[in-house]
């Protein structure tokens, strides 16, 4: 019979505690470095366009980073000046004229399966957005939870000058709880450019930044965040989209019993006894 | 037998294809042009105030706009300097006070009816926005995709100041959506005007245009619309709404299907081509 | 047999209609003019932080207003220049760090059960907010209907400060509807104060006034909206939150039901009537 006090930790248990770290990217780069990753789209001669394999291998990322234990927030950002141009018109739209119904639902749900992936991943997201920022570029932006700009950025969601519908990857559902109803309607619609300026009025970015330093200001809004109760900071990020769609009554009762575990971490004591003590808290997580 | 590779059209079949360019409007001016409808509310000396027939016909043409084959965008606009000073006092409110509990459902009902067959209908509706827009016209520019408005406009939710609740033809679900549940709350429990500085400010109007130009605008807008996807551009219309109040799982779910059949459209492949070939895309809505 | 044609009041016959004016409040003052009931948070030595005991008393106090006739509008303040530190750090956070599970979540749910009764009593809320607007603070003034604030107030939801997630009361499903998800996901993400400039841009302030002014300013609204029409307003209130996770169709049907209620009261038809007679109508509330 096994020690019944014995300390089972289920993650190691099951073998999905993750150290990702060092892990060795394919289609964009990776970087860790205490605690806050930086993913960095990387073409860009192509202004950081995605492919079926980085959509792939960035879904299957921010999937892995649900179980990571080394990595406490990322930063989303694109190489040279631009963040990203979307789904590559060669490599993805020229492929997709071709397909049939069923292998085109395989492709939107693994677009989808992409910003899932990012809203489930307990750690904050901050993009850090120059330049172009277009169709599916724009929402993998739309699908971090902080969005950091530059005056000469322009977003756009580009879908209907292509022929296509607006609601591509859940646009539909995220951006009118960014910017109001009217307004994404009208970048639906139209395919526009948001500008950096008007962004920032509209509260698509949370700040702008200038171009040479905005990739530096993502990663200290990150180490900062990494530095917080990045547990409670994971909680947090769950309630944001799991109460989208609750009365406000369930979303009390969903909030009362989310607080109430994050009530009984260290984090919290951490916070009540270096107050008390007049220091800062040093949190760890847990 | 028949041959059961004929072509069926199941819109012709069911006789509920519409050609809606001659309609003949009773109780508004109703004027089709490249595939752009524009109605207008034509009671200027009142400030074209609605009224029981002009409700019911507002909200069978918009139900019939859901099966028009020549109608690509709609614009709503008023005579004169006004937009719409909502439901006529003598003709509407005055009936209304000694209507019963049943009847007065019934007007409500209908009143919501034509939000509902705005919001149904495929067409992005743009509104074209001066001087009074109060009342049922104020629900009318919300249930509206797009508004253009100028800066001497006046958008008043009136309700309580004839003794009725905010919550008229969807205002609380549609209102916070637009500007924000803070704002929304002051302009339906006060009934002040919005004027069209601070309503371009909150996100309620996508610009503002000058009076003489705003119809005009209004229009351009539209025929930009209408020379766009149209099959895609409803689709987007659907889910802008249809995506209120699901989950984000839902919501990406429910985007997967829309834009797959999105991407088995004509339209789609014309893009595409168009793109490879270094030309602007021609699209049919197909 | 008794008479069946007797009126009866089930308000009065359940015995659970309240008279508040002459209510002694234990742990904040309470004062009831025209009307009007001010609420003043009083420790302005601490900046008017909550404690165990103040949060279960304004908890009942709004669920009794549920079914008060007197009190036809709220005033939340703060005395002194602040409103509200939130959970005092030693009466609160010190006691709940040596707390059980369910012991964490009976506290949770009775601070939830605050917001519960802010909402869910049908008379608005008017917060007047100067100074430090913290923590259970800052989700007091959200529960509010609308907003007073002076360019100096500073608000934040400081949850992640203290350890915690700032999933709080309700705080991720109220923020991102006033301000919009990415605003609300900075502020509950980093703690930051919102300023006041910043919060009336944003939308969470209706209107920024002068320190001095901020109560009387708040006051004047309040005893505006209790002279409306006040059946309807409640009906406003019960709507604004009731429909937040409602389609639009549902939404649509829920206040063709509602508004057709609203019709049929006096202050409906005293409306009409001081219209036709051109005079200011005088509602009463029924």
């Amino acid at each position: 019979m096994s020690d019944s006090t014995e300390r089972v930790d289920p993650a190691l248990a099951a073998g999905n505690r993750k150290q990702l770290a060092g892990y060795a990217a394919q289609h964009f780069k990776w970087q860790v470095e205490g605690g806050v990753a930086t993913i960095t789209l990387n073409r860009p001669e192509r202004k950081n366009p995605l492919t079926f394999d980085s959509y792939a291998e960035l879904r299957d990322l921010f999937g892995q980073l649900k179980y990571a234990t080394d990595v406490k927030a990322v930063v989303l950002a694109g190489a040279g000046d631009n963040f990203c141009s979307g789904g590559d018109v060669h490599e993805i739209i020229g492929p997709l004229v071709r397909l049939k119904a069923p292998e085109l639902l395989m492709f939107t749900r693994m677009t989808g399966d992409l910003v899932k992936a990012m809203r489930t991943c307990p750690q904050p997201i901050v993009a850090a957005i120059d330049g172009v920022c277009a169709g599916a570029g724009a929402i993998m932006a739309m699908a971090s939870d902080l969005r950091l700009g530059t005056a000469r950025s322009k977003t756009a969601f580009l879908f209907n000058r292509v022929g296509l519908a607006g609601c591509d990857m859940g646009a539909c559902a995220m951006l009118p709880r960014i910017v109001g109803q009217g307004r994404a309607s009208e970048l639906l619609y139209t395919g526009r450019a948001l500008g950096g300026e008007e962004g920032e009025r509209w509260g698509f970015f949370n700040r702008l930044c200038a171009p040479e330093a905005v990739l530096g200001e993502a990663q200290a809004l990150a180490r900062d965040l990494a530095a917080g109760p990045t547990f409670a900071n994971g909680i947090t990020k769950t309630m944001l989209h799991q109460e989208w769609s609750m009365t406000i009554e369930q979303a009390i009762e969903a909030e009362a019993q989310a607080q109430a575990i994050c009530m009984l971490t260290e984090d919290f004591s951490r916070a009540y006894h270096a107050f008390v003590a007049k220091q800062k808290p040093v949190f760890q997580g847990d």
